[in-house]
């Protein structure tokens, strides 16, 4: 994508088109996205996929079940004791307009038979244990079906690192890893995911009353914008030339530069040659 | 390394010369290695890791009390209720020849607090739970204690794909995967690694009597001579000419093809032209 330079008095950073996508077209790529890695390649015709009751894993039962067929695709609601009701009703939503099947696997146990020989433990700490019990659900339930884990992050909150690492980035297909947020949001209403899920604030509900924007000190629209602009290469200054308040410039800057590690694979002492990974390359992963 | 072409007469693939390290060099470098991964760039003073009873984690707890002192590593051992009494005790003649930090942490309670809601499961289902319940206890600890989960995962099985995914391949940094299983234990003496550690056969323990040559049907110290060849680029055919059995270099072959997927990032479906990890690559991980 060329930078706007040749237009400039055209240019409004701050308009929302920068994010507008064509959504139709979105969908139905990723549609053949998920057939072609799912089916093609790897020779499987089921997924599974965690259902949170938010917006992102909502539209991703909806990719799947138009590139598989509601009877391929299994998702399961995962609640920890204190998860809302709101979130399982949301997700039955999900599951009653496309017919998939469903099942409710409580966390509870796996969780509480962890934490209760620690003394305390932070609300933090807590949510990446939810989070990672939830990816052990996943991936056993895929093997018990003969099914592939289907990924749910999107671009910004993996630009954040606003995630458990080898959780909710640990399945090995994901459409939705290059769109942001407010792009998701485009897509959810473009398949009809229920206005009750596209409209509301989104929230990773590992506290009562916990929004993702609360947490991020900025709006997704804010956010998306700047990520838009950072990503391609735009300095700080530059960004605030264009218009963006520099607290929040600053704030988008820190998160994506904080948190490089989480999008890397682990750092493997070299000693040969042949290191996995290093020199030893494939051209394809399957 | 260049093929052995011009020396074909002196040139004996069946021997062990083509594995064998200078021990006390590579133990010195890992030793800065893990340093320099940790201490340095990631200003992290101390190291957490599970403690088996195998070879892989007693070689790198003796490599990071090394590289952190005794005070700062902070070993696991993970029980399930079928581990066996012998695996604890190893790990405790290594706590005790190094004087690190240890805590065990039985995860009965969280592998079936799942399980139970399971009719059945299988050892390789079951298997996959425990080690991604042991997971989640070192990396939770690991944030408990502001230090860094270390790896122990070698060569050998990283290429066979003889590990779970998303467990025993996440902690972000890995001294020894760049070591073939029969290295590993040439580091082992060279650390004084007790014996009864060094020379029983290697066993993932989750099935009473099993072993990891079992599993494999063939010796590491065979497949260790193929591994070392093939991923240089030799082909099956050569690799026979070479004196090594078909149905060995078949085996080896076909565990390596098929997990390549095991080795490589999430399949993320690219929309932009800043894809995470595509065309939006950093210089550096941290």
């Amino acid at each position: 994508m060329a930078l706007p330079v040749s237009h400039e008095t055209a240019f409004d950073p701050l308009s929302d088109s920068c994010l507008t996508i064509n959504a139709p077209l979105v969908a139905g790529w990723l549609v053949s996205f998920l057939q072609d890695e799912v089916i093609r390649r790897r020779g499987i015709r089921k997924a599974v996929l965690g259902l949170s009751g938010g917006v992102d894993s909502a539209v991703v039962a909806y990719l799947c079940a138009r590139a598989f067929g509601p009877e391929n695709v299994h998702v399961f609601r995962m609640p920890y004791k204190i998860s809302s009701q709101e979130s399982l009703d949301h997700a039955q939503l999900v599951v009653d307009d496309l017919g998939i099947q469903d099942r409710t696997i409580e966390i509870t146990g796996m969780v509480d038979g962890y934490i209760s020989a620690e003394q305390e433990i932070s609300p933090a700490r807590l949510g990446n244990v939810c989070a990672r019990s939830r990816m052990i659900v996943i991936f056993d339930q895929s093997a018990k079906l003969n099914a592939l884990p289907i990924g749910t992050g999107n671009k910004s909150e993996r630009l954040f690192g606003y995630y458990t690492w080898h959780a909710d980035d640990s399945p090995p297909i994901n459409p939705l890893g290059d769109l942001f947020k407010t792009q998701v949001w485009q897509l959810a209403r473009e398949l009809g995911v229920p206005r009750a899920i596209v409209d509301k604030p989104a929230s990773a509900d590992l506290i009562k009353g916990q929004t993702d924007e609360g947490d991020f000190g900025i709006t997704y629209l804010k956010a998306d914008r700047i990520l838009h602009y950072l990503i391609q290469g735009y300095s700080k200054t530059k960004l605030m030339e264009l218009g963006f308040e520099q607290a929040d410039v600053e704030l988008v800057c820190r998160k994506v530069d904080g948190t490089h590690w989480k999008r890397r694979m682990p750092t493997v002492a070299m000693l040969s040659s042949t290191a996995i990974g290093e020199y030893y390359l494939r051209p394809v992963d399957y």
